[in-house]
């Protein structure tokens, strides 16, 4: 950044306030070609707290990791209908490879189901062979036209988990799995409350019969749909010959699940928790956990900076000492500030005297003095009470915004006045999704799964109803 | 695999012997796209090994990770001459992007220097902004038209390491310490001797001064550039114009490094160390070190087993126990033979009884009987003796496969003899090389960077020489 751009409030639709504090804390560029983006070293690191946790939940179930190349023969996504239709706009092709044309078009791929499960026909032949668990962490690309950086951009990084069952009940077993490793994934590191649903017909997946998300809500009030796990049932089993002998002997199709979290989730990190002062972190993603920032770089504050470096280091806390000559103390503490850090410690002569430590709380602004001799314990608790104050602000806000609407008008009403969830009894169907849609700008985001039936009354058409769903606008 | 091939002798060219391997092992497949590949878990698992080995040793350097879009403009490729030389024949091509015919078409990144320098000039104004030191693990897309799984295929796995320095000692030094981390890397858990040294004037990198790269042998006697490591110069600097203030003000162009290491290493792996009876791998690589196989799936075995298994793996060993209902004790024997681990564990009655293990050694097939009370400290011993013995076999194999050769009469008789490495003074000279290339089909490896001058004879032209050089046939 040569000049750097204040921060504007966070207010409104909070767009400029969002692509202004990514570059402002260095999370991230725009690349050359249209929809790309750059992920920098600061943002990267959040990227690689996410993949530690998750890949140890993801090798605990057994499932192992693969990487399939990312060139897809056009005719692979065409063997499957609703997904192909699904991903026909988006696609980015290759027509040229080593100085010739091709003879078939390749795509990047967009999802990789299709040759995966081209490959899944080989490997299965038996009930012996199943289940095949497998995961995959790499890049897609989908060429959209209005990209929002880590929200939407043409290419992004994920995992994505693809599973092949005996049994219809082993492979939602499976998908009910990643959603709730997903879930306890955005509660315990994101600090992220959210609702785990079902998506309508006309938001499931191309090629699924059902998909499970978890929905959260973005101050603004628009919620973000923020990672999916697909039952895919028998549709790509048939299109692609995926079959296996049962234990009579019996040729079956096999039952699959897909299910995938990407860097989008960083977006939602980015706008759930930052303020009018740029980013706030939680401690479990933060890659730095504590900035210790000394007045000046002289040697007795530097040596008392190394000493709690050190012994923070030496328990694993994630700990940065900034006393570059090039910026001034107040400039330094701006940075930790912008860039999130959970706490920043400010260190002058006389909390070397005192032996003590004066630190900011980001989360709350508060700050507090530690002893020095209490560092580890007080860090400890500090950093622990951040990552649940976090939370239960993200819960707090989420409850606020879920208002009930009992039909249309209702519906309507809050939507001009708040914005957030509105909790309705509807009958799932997508003309008169569409419809909503085009009329109000928000959609369906899912029918939670801990919700249970009831006697309701559809708010669109008045006819009886006993699935209640979740409406929003949404990014 | 449905119907299993037996696994060919390895003698002569062994492409019959290494393409039946990687299908037995379960290392890898042939992606549907001419020229790509697929790593299943047990070849990714390889890697995953290699990534975390080497991304402790990038990060502890200071060098950071982060991820550039796969997608590069084309005009960006052509701003540096030779690099885009050294390219354009292997490129692919995205001409055609969310159902619309592109503007600029755009290649799939064969490398990242174009692009990431492209931002480094954005980043860098003052010396204070030097170095960057970042690095990025994905896929690049190299289209070949001969290809060999890990060897050479047309998308693969890598690390690139990318980094600008204010001086070019600085520079220098890290091209060094980037050979040198993987020269270790491949002594110490490859197990894999070879000679560091410089490319030829024709083997530079298209677009670095120099070029250092590990070079190793293979049984047939054909040498594997094993990874490369570049001193870039000043030559992208002025194509993307990346210029910094020094300390006196005044305007210069940054000095810059780029190095990789990619999945042909597991290509080398596996040609190095396999045999007639399938692959060894190293211990410090092996996704499993000690496969557990009981004769039959009894209790008391299986219990003996998991007591056994349990114990190893508190201390951190890769233990898998095979008891697969629908293989006998010899076909589960003979799987992990073939998968290569370094200790195979045979559990009957007589051992369980007896408290006593009876353990085969992979790497030289001897038998050996361990007890139970001493099993933790056996273990460690055996497994450091197979890396360490294996280590000293590849040095021993390529020191012995090294001859010298004083004019090209000798050179072209080693090679129709031996083929291996020959040593020979030469004047570094692309016409002479190629020409030597087209006649002999050896061309130069490289100059040891640990030999000293000497006062030598040109061995193709007859004149002085003071460099002293490989030649060998490669992949």
């Amino acid at each position: 950044m040569t000049s750097k751009k204040l921060l504007p409030e966070k207010t409104g639709d909070m767009s400029d306030w969002y692509t202004t504090l990514i570059q402002l804390a260095d999370l991230a560029d725009y690349g050359p070609v249209k929809g790309t983006m750059i992920f920098k070293p600061y943002g990267y690191a959040i990227w690689e707290q996410v993949q530690k946790t998750l890949d140890k939940s993801i090798k605990e179930k057994g499932v192992e990791n693969v990487y399939f190349p990312m060139f897809i023969p056009m005719s692979f996504l065409e063997k499957e209908k609703s997904h192909v239709e699904g991903f026909a706009p988006e696609l980015a092709v290759v027509t040229h490879g080593g100085g010739e044309k091709l003879q078939e078009p390749v795509v990047v791929r967009p999802t990789s189901e299709t040759i995966m499960y081209s490959s899944f026909s080989k490997w299965v032949h038996s009930w012996r062979d199943l289940p095949i668990l497998i995961n995959q962490w790499g890049s897609v690309v989908r060429w959209e036209k209005r990209t929002m950086p880590f929200i939407r951009t043409s290419e992004f990084l994920w995992q994505e988990g693809h599973t092949a069952h005996a049994t219809h009940e082993e492979a939602k077993a499976m998908q009910e799995w990643a959603m709730k490793t997903y879930s306890d994934l955005y509660k315990e590191y994101f600090a992220m409350s959210g609702y785990v649903g079902y998506k309508s017909k006309a938001e499931t997946f191309a090629g699924a019969d059902t998909t499970l998300s978890y929905e959260t809500m973005m101050p603004s009030g628009k919620v973000l749909q923020s990672c999916t796990s697909h039952d895919l049932g028998q549709n790509f089993a048939k299109a692609f010959d995926v079959k296996f002998q049962d234990q009579n002997s019996i040729d079956t199709y096999v039952w699959q699940t897909s299910w995938g979290l990407s860097t989008r989730s960083i977006g939602g990190l980015i706008l759930a928790h930052g303020d009018n002062n740029g980013l706030r972190l939680p401690p479990k993603l933060a890659p730095v956990q504590i900035a210790i920032v000394p007045v000046r770089a002289e040697d007795k504050m530097l040596d008392y900076c190394k000493e709690i470096s050190d012994v923070l280091t030496s328990i694993n806390v994630r700990v940065k000492t900034d006393a570059r000559g090039d910026s001034s103390f107040g400039f330094r503490l701006n940075r930790w500030e912008v860039k999130g850090a959970p706490l920043i410690f400010k260190i002058g002569e006389k909390e070397v005297e005192a032996q003590t430590i004066t630190v900011k709380r980001r989360d709350t602004q508060e700050e507090v003095t530690l002893d020095r001799k209490n560092l580890v314990d007080d860090v400890k608790k500090l950093l622990d009470e951040i990552q649940s104050t976090m939370l239960l602000q993200s819960k707090t806000f989420i409850e606020e915004n879920t208002r009930e609407a009992k039909n249309y008008d209702e519906f309507k009403k809050i939507l001009a006045e708040h914005k957030g969830y509105i909790k309705v009894y509807w009958n799932d169907n997508p003309d008169i999704e569409k419809k909503i849609k085009e009329e109000t700008k928000a959609k369906s985001s899912c029918s939670p799964i801990d919700w249970p039936e009831g006697n309701g009354v559809d708010f669109f058409t008045g006819e009886p109803a006993t699935r209640q769903w979740l409406f929003a606008q949404s990014y």
